[in-house]
């Protein structure tokens, strides 16, 4: 794990280099009717191929039995204990639509919601206003001002909004506004620490004023603010394994994860082939590339399995073009299992294949859950990769004399 | 693990016999041509029969893609957390000799060097003088005297050497005297932590003492210093596993390791069949036996896979003379894998099989990393073995009401 102190000695800065795939998503179940997984029913020449010539195995993302957000998915895929450096709500929702979040900010996720005459929560959801009439009401918020703090409010979708606050000394230490009950007026906002009192007034400051600025409206005229979050201090990915690494990510969520472990982002455009192309054009430039592909987690979401089916089918056709690079190291992983019978995230152990000119086949058929259980790496915290990845490609030297 | 305090009571002192039997980097990789490892190659009946009768499964030595030195290798067989007790290089390298380590020894690696009349390093090598050259040059250096304290140099091979000092209150925070580079005096030492002042005053007085006692040499006129170390502080594997243990191995640094665990060491002959007789001939005297084969990693790290191949077999005709004793518990085990093909120490994990009257056998057909790979232990840290050892024969009791 990267803050193993003790290995610390043991990483080397070399010329080889990693391309970690990640498929959001990846592990999946089998079909009542088939009793086969998206992977095991998906025609993935390709991967099969890959898998033939890999290390093979399942990856934990947590712990056995807990299915985890993305977050802590991809944290772990990059070395860092998922249970130990969290995002909070506020700070993931943040990156999720692509805000920018400094160390230091605070956001928030925020709720338009309806009170009446006396202040009394009528609707904890403002009736689920569109977007389109909540964008403007963002606007109208974004021109608060608070002496010393740069406020700003993002729309997210429908009701919800990001609230960022920027300003030395803050602190995510502080109690939610929403009392999670109609019938009740909003909360005051409480420190729940030493060194937040700043903070709390900040807040406090801002939702006054926003019920100011909204209290005219029939439905938006209030705020509700919860899932204060800063971003948490991880140690650099970069600086630890002594990589250069690059991210490659269409979706802003994962750009923003790649951000949290100070990985160079590289901007990209909406597809998958658009990944590959931009990967491609900066591939002397860095050592490892974490690369995303988002489609099988959104279909598995969906619950549609041959939609997923057909996710998986599309990532194998641009797998070739990936090897063609002839990357040291080439792994493809998931950050979780989403099972399209289960239309959610789950827990099961995620499908893993590591190909480098160490490895050269051990009897594995192909790329599926069934196939990687029986593999020579076995079933592995998904923290534990990138040691794998970095002694797959000499960078990483014995422990211990 | 050894120190887990929640299991001390759980350890029981019968007359069962456990023996480790430790193949030094048994584990291996498949050879291009035949896709099959050195235990796969091998003509092994007799370990192969022994896996159909055994509990099998494989180790991970430190964390999945860590591949560990020797200490770190054997201390996780003894139970040892590999990542908590750190042995230091100075200590190992004296260990590897057989120079005696007492608990507040510091010993450290040392190299004749070459400098200059300005004193500037020329050779941090001293032109890689031969052992027969830098003998005498130890023996000079050992007429050093300092008030208070023993002091010992010891020729490891050509140019190095092992310094250790003995005094009460000796530290090993101390900074190392090889600056790396030429072109450069040798570095003063330094304290690295309150309480290693008199440590630092103690080497230095050493060094200028080396200096003027050599000053006249050609090549070895100089000394570099580095790999400070104490031995680590380690609970007794007796006392835990409430055990007599006792090693057996014809190599010093094995024999080092298994002081640093607080074994008796057995004096041995210098082949592993001297190592058997001398089991044989203390048998009755212990209750656990830690036993050595040295040549598989040999051959491994020169890289020569027909000869670790030969290794392996030479090893096998042995095995009965050890099924022999009808021990309560045989284990065969690996500090790590040292594939041929890589040359050196890797992270594989290594192939491991405990036989006693409860192991009947799992449908197992061989011994080797495969197999293995299927085994009913499943893929356990090298740390746990020991536990499995002491239930299969007895000596671990139900843990909690």
């Amino acid at each position: 794990m990267i803050d193993l102190e003790q290995l610390h000695d043991c990483y080397v800065k070399t010329g080889s280099k990693i391309i970690l795939l990640v498929v959001d998503g990846l592990g999946g179940l089998a079909h009542p009717d088939t009793g086969k997984s998206e992977l095991e029913t998906a025609n993935i020449p390709n991967l099969d191929a890959m898998a033939q010539e890999s290390a093979c195995g399942l990856t934990t993302p947590v712990m056995p039995g807990v299915a985890p957000g993305s977050g802590p998915g991809h944290l772990a895929l990059f070395g860092y204990d998922p249970l130990k450096y969290l995002i909070g709500r506020g700070a993931l929702e943040a990156l999720g639509i692509g805000v920018e979040l400094l160390p230091g900010d605070v956001a928030a996720r925020g709720n338009f919601c309806t009170v009446d005459d006396n202040e009394m929560l009528v609707d904890r959801r403002a009736g689920r206003i569109p977007t389109n009439l909540s964008g403007p009401l963002c606007e109208r918020l974004n021109e608060i001002t608070i002496d010393g703090v740069q406020v700003d409010v993002f729309p997210v979708q429908d009701y919800r909004f990001v609230l960022r606050l920027r300003a030395p000394g803050l602190s995510e230490d502080i109690s939610e506004t929403d009392p999670q009950i109609t019938g009740v007026e909003a909360l005051k906002v409480k420190s729940l620490s030493n060194g937040s009192d700043k903070t709390v007034n900040i807040v406090n400051e801002f939702v006054q004023k926003a019920r100011d600025v909204l209290r005219e409206e029939e439905r938006g005229n209030m705020v509700l603010l919860r899932g204060w979050a800063q971003l948490p201090h991880l140690p650099a990915m970069g600086d630890v394994y002594k990589l250069n690494p690059a991210a490659v990510a269409a979706y802003p969520m994962y750009r923003g994860l790649a951000t949290v472990a100070q990985m160079k982002v590289i901007p990209t455009g909406k597809t998958f082939s658009d990944e590959v192309d931009t990967l491609y054009q900066n591939y002397e430039d860095h050592d490892f590339f974490f690369i995303h592909y988002k489609p099988a987690d959104a279909a598995g979401e969906d619950g549609d399995f041959d939609a997923k089916v057909k996710t998986l089918e599309d990532l194998d056709e641009l797998i070739p073009r990936l090897r063609n690079l002839n990357p040291d190291v080439f792994m493809v992983a998931g950050d979780h299992s989403t099972p399209a019978i289960m239309a959610a995230h789950s827990w099961h152990p995620v499908p893993f294949m590591l190909h480098s000119e160490l490895t050269k086949g051990e009897g594995i058929s192909g790329f599926n859950e069934t196939a990687c259980n029986l593999g020579a790496i076995g079933r592995i915290p998904a923290t534990n990769i990138m040691l794998l990845a970095l002694s797959h490609s000499g960078k990483l030297t014995k422990f211990g004399p």
